[in-house]
Order: C-alpha cells, then sequence, then structure tokens
C-alpha cells in the first residue's frame, strides 16, 4: 500500500523545519504495516500551523492541490495530516481515492474500545470545531469531554518534557472528573511525540494515537477495497458536467486590458 | 447602520454578471430598515458559485480578506453572502465587528415560528453540510429535513419560473412528508428571487427569506450592542502573541537564493 | 410598527406599581427601532408575579384576553411580558398577528452568537420550565444550563445592587463551571435593569436582554411579513367551526332556575 | 385508596353531559383495584372539551381548585382527567398528595412494555404538545410517533364505532409506516369507550387505556408511600413565604373608591 | 394475582443463604396488593451474585428454565429478581406471561415522579450497562447520573448500617451535584433492606424501591390485561418453525459413537 | 497476529456443517493481512444459529470458555463470530487480550466513510438488539436503518442466489428511502458469501464486510499496543478478590448429601 501522509502547511520552512519533518516521516514508515510505504508531503502555501479555524480554512486549498498531487505520483490512499481533519469532506469530493481523517479514524477507533472517550487538544479554541468533527462522525454520543493543554504547537514541540506533563495532567482529569474510559490525542504532534503509548501504560487506560489510526484505517480500506461514500462527498456539479478541479477557482484579471 | 455583503466569489466576472450583483444589492437596500445603508462586495478571486464543499473552502480565504476591507471601510456588521455560511466561525476569529451567517440566522428565526422546519437548497451535495449547520447553532433538534432542488444555482438564475415550480415542488413535499410547519429558503439566489414571500402566500406557512433574515439580525446586533462570543471565537493564538493577521500565511519562495 | 408589550398581571396593583410600569414603557420605547411604538398592558386579574408554574397557568387567561384587546387597538405584533413565555402557544392559537416570547426569541438569538448559552433565572422552581422552553424553541442543543439567583422578583426589584451583585455572580459560575460562552437573562425584570448590557462589558461575552430580543424580533417579523405558523398553531376545532373564542370557556350558573 | 378523577372542565353542562359522566364514573370503580374508591368531579368553569391549548389553559385554575377540594374531601391522590396533562406541574405545585397524569401514566407504562410506543389522538394540532409531555416525562427516546384521527371529542362520543374504526385506522399506520410495537390511547374518551382493550385483541399488540394505566400508577404510588417531587415542583415561593395558594390571584376592583 | 420472583442465582447456596432467601419471600408478601401471591424460586445453577456482565450471561440460561417452570406451576406474571434485569428481552421472547424487569420498572416510575432520576448502584462496573437499561427502556433523557457504592453484594448484606451510610452519601451527591430530583436504589438487595423508604423519609425526595416498583408493574398489567408487545420480543424463528424452546440448545456428545 | 475466530455455537454440528466450517476458514485466511494466522473455534454446547436473544443467551457461556481457551493457545486476540456482538462486554471482563466484535467493528468502519449507514440484517427480531449495539458503540446518531431479509440463517446459507437478491433489494431500500449513504451487512454468512464486496461494486457505496473489518480492527489494536478499557471493563469483583473465573459459576450437587 502506498500512503501519503499530507501535511497542511509548509511545515518545513516554518519553526518545526525540515528536520523535525523528517523525523515524522521516519516514525510513519516504521509505524506502518510490513508492505506499506508512507509519502509525507508539505505546502508550498499554508499557515505555519493549525490553531484556529481561520488558518485551518487559509491552508485547505493547497493542501486539496497537494493531495491530488499525490494521487497523481500513485497514493493508494492519503490521509489529512492534521487532527483538526481540515478539509476532509471537500477534499473527498475531488480526491480519486480514499482519504482519511486522523480525528474521524481515532475517535472511530476509540468508540470501539469503551463507552465514553475524551480528546485531549492544544488549544481551548478547537474545542467546538473537535466536538463538531465528532457529529461529522456520529460519534458524539461516545464523547465524554474535550480537554485542552493550552500551549501553542510550538511549545510542545520545542519541550517535550513539559508538554508531556501537561498532556498527561489533562487526560487525568478526563479520567477523575468526566467519567472517560478512553482517550485520544488530538493533536498529531503528540502523536509524533510518542505520548499515546506511554500514557497508554502510564495511565491504564488506551490512549489512542491518531497518527497510528489514520495509517491503518487507511491501510484497511485498501485492503477491505473500501472507500469513502461517493452519495456522502459526490463531486461538485460542475466538475460531473466537465469543468476541470482546476478550473474552480476563478481569478480577476489583476490588469485587465481596458 | 452599514453593513456589508460579502459576496464570496467574483460573481461580476461568473455568468451571474454584474448586472445581478447589482440587482441584488438594490433589493437589500430595499429590504433594510430606514437607516441600514448595505455595501454589497464581490472577491477578486473565488469560485463562480458554491455547489461543494470544495469549492466552500476555496472561497473563504479571499472571502475573509474582503470582510475585513469591509470593516476598514466602516462596516458596522458583516453578512456572509452565502447560504452554507462558509468560514463563519473562522472569519469571526478575526473580524473585529459582526459577522453574521444567513443559515444560522434564517434557522434561528425558523425556530420561534413553529416546532419543526424544513430547508429546501440547491443540491443533495449539501444537505449534511446544512444539517451541520444546524447543529452548529444548535437548533438541529427544530429541524425537520433538508430538501433538494438539485438545480445548479446557473440553472435557478437562468430560468427562474422552472426554479419557483421546483422549489415550490419541495416545499410542499416538506409539509406533507416530513411534518415540517414552518420552512427556510437554504439559497440566497431563491432569496433574491422573492421565492419566499410568494411562497408564503401560496403554502400558508412561514417562508423565511435567508437574506433578510440576515440582515435583520445584523440590525438587531447592533441595535443591542451584541457581538458574537469571543469565547466562542477566540482570536487565533499567534494574533494574540503579536503576528498581524495577514502574516499568518506563509508562502514558500518559488525562487529561493540558494 | 405598532408593538403591544403585555404583562401577564395586575401588575399596576402589584407591590411593583404603577410607577415602575410607566419606568419600563418608557425604556421600551426607547429600545425600539425608530418607527416602532409599544403599548405596555397590564391584566384585570393574574398574580403579582410569576415564580412558580401554578401562578403561570393562573395568569394564562387574562393574558389571552389582553393580547387580543390589544389586537383590536390595532397592535402588529405582541410581546409576551414574562420570559416563561406564559401560554405563548395557546394565544397564538387564537392572535391574529405575531405574538412573541421572550424566552424563545433570546434563545434563538443566543444560539447565534455562540455555541453554548446559559440562562440565568430567578429560582430554582423555574429550571425545568426553562429547559422545555428549549425544547419548544429547539434549542436545548445549545443549552448549557439554566442558573437561578433565587430571589423573588420583588428582592430583584427592591435591591438592585444585591440583585445584580447575585447576576453576575451566577453568570460567572456558568462561564467557569458549565462551559457556557453566551448568556442570557432568564426574566424581564433583570433586563429592564439594563443588567445585560452592563454585564456584556464586564464579562466580555454577550448576554441577552429577553426584553430587547422580543422587540427586535417582533419588529423583524413585522419587516419580512412572517407570523408563526398556523400548522404549528393551528385555530381551535371549535373556532374553525363558528364558536367565538370569547364563547370557549362555559360557566356553570350558580344560581340556576329550578 | 380513595382517589378523585378531576375533569377539567364543567361536562356535565357540555354536550357530553351528566349521564356520561355517571357512566365514566362506574367504569372507573369496575377498574380500579378492590380497595380503592374513586369520586369523579367536575369543575364550574371551563371548556366543553380540551382540543387545542388554547382551551388547556382556559381550564386549569378551575381544575387546580377542584384538586384541592377533593384533597379537603380526603383524596389520598387526584388524577388529572384529561390525555394533555393539564396544568400537572403546577398543580403538583400546590397539591398536598400526589397527582397523576394520565399520559405519563401512560407513556411510563407504554416504555415498560416495548421498544417504541405510538400515540393516537383526537387532533393533528395536539400532537405537539404530547410531544412535549414525552419531552416532560422523559420519554421522547421511545416515542414512535403521535397521530390522530382528527375527530372531535364530541364526535368520538356520538358515533362510537367509526370512531374506532378511525381510531384503528391510525393504530394499523403506527405499526406499519412509524416502527411502533405498543400504542397508547391519546385520549381519555377513547379510554372510557373500550377501545384499548378491543385493539389489543385484534391488533395482537398492547394498547394502552391512558385511565387505567392513571387509577393504577395512583394506587402503586399509594402502597409504596411516593409522591411527586417537591424538588420537582416545590411550592410557590410567596406560598413558602406564607400567602394562601387563594390569595396567589389578584384581582382589580372594578369599582375603586376614588 | 399469582407471581414468580425468580431469582437469578442459586442464593440459597450462597453465602446470601436460604435464612434470607426466606425472609425476603415475606417481605414480597407483606409489599404486595390483597390478593396477590408471590412465589420465589432460585435456580440450580448460576453465579453466587451478579456484580459483573460475565456473571449476568452466566445466569440467564438457568434463569430463563425457572422462569418458564413457574409459568408451567400457573404464574400470572414473572419478576426478574435481579436489578440488572438479566435476559429480559430473552426471556420475554420464550415466555408465555408477562415478565418484568425491576430496573424498567422502577426507572419509568421514576419518570413519572419529577424531571431527573439518578439511580445509586453497587459497583462502578454496572453503571454502563444501567445507562444501556435506561437506554432499552427509553428513558435515558430522564437520567441523570448513575453512581455506585461501590461495596459487594456480600457487604452489603453482611453490615446494613454502613450499607445505608454509604448510600444516602451517594443519594446526596446525586442531589447536590447531579441535578436529580428523584432516586432509584439499583440493587435488590437495598430493596429489601428497606433502605428507599428510609432515605424517602430522610431527603425528601421519592427514593424508588425496585421490588415494589417491580411487584406493581406486574399487578398493573394483570389487571390490564397487558404483556409486553410480542412485535417487540417476538418468539425465535426457530420456535415459530416448530422446534420447542428446550430444543434450541445443541450440545456435542463428549464420548461420540465412533 | 495469531487470532481466534470463535463461533458462539456447535456449528459443525449443526445443519451449517464442518465443510462450511473449513471453508470460512479459508477464508478468513485469505482475508487477514500478510503475516496473521486465524484459529477457527466452535463451542461445544449452544444454539444452532442465533436468531432471537434467547439464542444469543444460550451461546454466552460457552463462547466465553472458548475464548479463554483461544488465549490460553497463544491468540493475541479474539473475534465473536457473530454480528450481534454476543457477550463481548462479560467476555471482555475475564479475557487477557483484546476481544473484538464485529458489529462494534464495522459500524465504527462505517461512521468513518460517511455520514449515515444503515445495517441490513436476517430478521426482524434483532432490530432492536443492532439499534443497542450503535448505542453501546456510540454510533447510533450515524444509524440511519436497520432493515431485514427475514430470512433463516439456514436458508440464507442454503440458496446464495435468492439470499443475495433479497439482500441486495433491502440495500437499496436503505440508499432510497432512508437516506443511508453506507451500509453495513448485519450479519457473518453474509460476510462469507461475498455479499458485501459485490454489492459494494453494484450499489455505487461502501458496503462493509463485518467480517473482514473485525480481523482488521483485531490487527490494528495489536500494531498499536491497544486494548479494549479496563475501566469500561474491569474484571468482575470477585474475581479481584481472588476467585478463579471458572469458579463463578455455582452448580447445586443434585444428589446432596443427607
Amino acid at each position: 500500500v502506498q500512503l501519503t501522509y499530507a501535511l497542511p502547511s509548509p511545515a518545513h520552512m516554518s519553526p518545526l523545519g525540515q528536520q523535525e519533518v523528517d523525523r515524522r516521516a521516519g516514525l510513519l514508515t516504521g509505524w506502518a504495516s510490513p508492505g506499506t510505504t508512507v509519502e509525507m508531503t508539505t505546502t508550498h502555501t499554508g499557515p505555519a500551523s493549525i490553531e484556529s479555524m481561520y488558518e485551518e480554512y487559509l491552508a485547505i486549498p493547497a493542501l486539496a492541490e497537494s493531495v491530488l498531487d499525490g494521487e497523481r505520483r500513485g497514493a493508494d490512499a492519503t490521509i489529512i495530516g492534521c487532527f483538526g481533519d481540515p478539509g476532509l469532506d471537500g477534499v473527498r469530493e475531488v480526491a480519486s481515492r480514499p482519504v482519511v481523517g486522523p480525528a474521524a479514524a481515532s475517535m472511530a477507533l476509540a468508540a470501539t474500545l469503551g463507552h465514553r472517550f475524551s480528546v485531549v487538544t492544544v488549544a481551548d479554541s478547537i474545542r467546538h470545531p473537535l466536538r463538531r468533527l465528532a457529529f461529522d462522525t456520529g460519534v458524539e454520543a461516545a464523547l465524554s469531554s474535550v480537554r485542552a493543554v493550552n500551549l501553542t504547537v510550538l511549545a510542545i514541540n520545542g519541550d517535550h518534557d513539559s508538554a508531556y506533563a501537561a498532556l498527561a495532567a489533562e487526560c487525568k482529569r478526563c479520567l477523575a472528573d468526566d467519567d472517560a474510559d478512553t482517550l485520544v490525542l488530538g493533536c498529531m504532534s503528540m502523536g509524533f511525540l510518542g505520548a499515546a503509548e506511554r500514557l497508554t501504560g502510564e495511565l491504564g487506560v488506551p490512549v489512542v494515537n491518531p497518527v497510528r489510526a489514520a495509517v491503518h484505517l487507511a491501510e484497511t480500506l485498501h485492503h477491505m477495497g473500501l472507500a469513502p461514500s461517493r452519495r456522502a462527498f459526490p463531486p461538485p456539479p460542475k466538475v460531473t458536467a466537465g469543468t476541470a478541479v482546476a478550473d474552480l477557482l476563478l481569478t480577476a484579471d489583476p490588469h485587465p486590458t481596458p
């Protein structure tokens, strides 16, 4: 199986840097099943990281292009490289092969492991968007709470130890106060830090790493010959009528001929 | 009250054309209360119309810029000029004054007029996104059904009579089969055709015109001194930390210095 | 627009007194849009104030008469002058023009301003009735909590400062403990004290004044030519069959002819 | 056990007549368990029958008085004699002993007999009020549908055969189209016609007679020493502070001393 | 009315002992209405008590046999003698007469007494199964919380005073923290200790004894001629096709003829 | 990965027969990922097939033993071999390694592929139990409908062509009438007939084969080092206190020593 892991930002030019991008690509390869290769892509334009809905919307157009590029290079399936599943429904409308969102993948996985799961994410500002993703996935009845460490993505990547401590503290609150029995890390950076595996051991409950949940869901879909429903994510009517995807965007000529 | 009605597309260069844009601007002025002025804006880039989530995401970045431009020119409040409320939460994060989405405005209004309302929109492909908007607004318990005429926005604008007939037919199905007692037109083009007013008379139930619902909600917020909650739509953390909104978008230099 | 604000009690003869009734009428006029006049009416019989469902039911028959009287005097729309929306559905069945309930109006407005709103009201005893109003309006999914100051309506009107302090304290609990981002004052007396406007400034979240929400909804319905759905609030079958509304009430002759 | 069955109308002076009132009182006595006596009371004022929310509200004040009178005569518990449970919460606030609503009683009973129940009632206009009663009782998740025969109460009592035929037809629709497995008759007149028992036999599913469900719930509460929760239905604050229930209603002197 | 109270375990050979079984049988007879007799049965095999789903499943096959045996001896209705309602749906499929589950009976009763009820049970491990029973009964919207004393059934029966103290403490938490107004004891042992009656007096809210709720529901069904719906609990298709219930279980011959 | 696929019945001695058991074992091996082995086990006692809740409960005790046996032989994870997920929660309480239910696995997978899924199963009698499984998994909001072909398991296995035709007909009803965009086969026999793959091609929507969904979920859990939450499925308190699982079942001595 050939997968694309599409980062929704030019992360290599951001403070995150190419080195961290490469480290993550290595982890992905290690986590995938034998026979799976994973290509990690970045965009030419986008926010440095996604910590608000505004940045999420900024990211989507270039992310979609990058998904289609990956398909042209032969990807069997694509993973959106951000826990907010930015543009997942829109990208599925124009993609040819399965596109997987890590939030949907990990929340659906968590739903099979207990009665109620909580998500621990980066910032309070995306708590409602994550509840909306649970609604979109249809698992909101199993969602116990969404809590946030309120650290920036940069801070998480900058000081792993205090990020882990903050994360563990919120996870414990989910168990003690919110009646959760299963946890989901609501941030890919947390996933790439190995926090889920360590917390699973320390807290005695399953803590889902969204990176790995997404990789295995992509593999599963490929093995089973399944793809997201075309009835749920139909192509844009203009595309059905013959317009190329790339021509859906009109741009006013800044120097029109008079 | 000075309002901006922000079209999320370069509609003037689309088949819709400048003439229709002007006709709509005139209607807006007529519908607004005495003392309200409405400026209609278009974007420099975007889809010709929004009939899919993919096109909705393409539209948001330029739409957000156009909202901020309107605020700089003195708008007291902005109306997103598309029933899908594209980017509403993200735009609210970066805007200084109230931003109103017509779907949220008209569904909330419909909720006060009866027990169960239905939305009639353009295409089946946006039925789930509209249910998600009802979830976002918190009125999904009052949403009876979402039905679609399955006409393109262009067809609606091209042949008013058959568009109206298709619309009336779906509205009647909502009343006969879905137990609705109130209706919402799920498309701004339908609103600008005067269909809501005509259907209210013919069907004997209130049919909400989303254009007018949004205008009056914007006026109401201004009169009451209210704005969307900053706790619900906080500014991006990077902006709070000092980054300008315009600098949130990074773009790789296509010709980097070696 | 000519509005009636129908108090569901003979408030002028209650401890509230004619002076306070007049003060409120003045505020209403100031809050309404230019071109709107508001007449404030009281009933000939009813409870001094409504702090229980029992008193709410006592109030409805005379309130309904007073609404119909207002319509006979030319009211374009009526506002029920109590946050419990007493008898709203029943009054709509017999009224000829729009009747607006302030709870429905303010909860629907709050739903458009954030993700989750709380209501702060006078007494614990009406917390469930207010949840039922949220159910009736279809916004219960957005209702975060209902909290009460547990002061009598008289105490609220008697000592404004401690009423405001109690109110502010409960509002802060809604934000800190109940995950609300928007607030609704669940009592008209609180609305007439200017508490919503002051709290909006002090708490940094929108606090809806139900008096003003109801006035602007009534204006909006009038401007848009909309009224509550007749399918939702049909006239009593006996009225359809010819009985006058006033003749629906039978009374046994206390001195029947033998 | 001594029960009061409180009719919310002066039914003896209505077209229903004293004879039918007496016939129903006889049935009640036959249906009650050995050792239970049932007194049937009417009010001095009220609507001839309840077919709308407006008539329901007209009925409540006199009904409440009649419940309190029954308690003074020694009733251990009272049954509200109308399927709409008119004023149930308000009456419970001022009553000293258990008050039972037949809708709540029969819907809760139906919930124990299958997975999904439907209610068949008299008029479309009370379909939403019955859904609200299911919400109030907390059983809305088990409510499959509410259907109506759309006959007046008088017509039901006037032509038993066609009333039964209409009723049976709607019941069959609930089973065939709404996925119900259990039925509730949503009208006391239907209950007193013996329709539930006959339909149970003919349709092969349990059909709950609300009259009998209410009688047995009242007996059960008495045997178990239980009453409605005072936390849910607290006395009016003014009563707690010393005002007599009868003094809660103020009436303006029509001929005030100058 | 002749009832069977079917214990789902060989309680007489467990630490509970025959003496306690006899004491409970005596209480049942005292609680039943005049004219009702109750036979208490135990099984030949099963767990000593049910404190986990695993033990619940172990108990069901022998419990079902014991219900059918009771019917053969003339029972008009059977009460499952465990608050988990073990196997209720399966037993109803093969039983000829009404089978009542105490959880369903007491939760439905509680739903009629207030707005929100909590259940206090023995162990955290069965909190989710009890929520599932509320779902099955259709009353989950009225379920405020499920709390547990986390004592073993043996400990509850061994030290009544500290069991009562633990129980009262959890009940108070439900009232103070979970907004409950009505309580249900989620354990039959608690019911047989008279705790519900004592707590009702001490806490000032109705506390439902599930034993008595089940007895009176069984009596009510018998009086009303109602039984669980055959559409909800149809006989196994093989039984409809002629197989005896006892022959549904195949067992491999441990010493097959070669 | 070494998996056990535990059939909850002595299927080899049932009309299904050893040959079909062997054919299915072969399919499982083919469907599993490289490196996965699957052992198929049957029980020594149980129903021939599960078509009712009564048969499901009959099956669980021996099924649980067979799961524990498989673990003793080295299984890394177990799949319950029946779509009803019989005893899943109870078995998880006593198992040492992950136990996967195919209903939970396939419904969670379906939730990631579209907005609303339907389940098509064998008999109307298990429609409610499947809705309860959706509740247990937390995905009931995404469950569009449950439909049944109403064929016996034997008939499905006896005449593949008409079984397929009946299945396809119900699937089409889910798409046409129930607004589903994704389907789940609610029966393992259907899964082993290759129906999901054929229907996916013919209907143009994803149709989930529960057998394969369960296999890949088991593999995913093993790869990720995750297991069902011990907080959700704790061991029986008696086991924690030292009792062996096998000793939880007491059996009365049929020939007690006097």
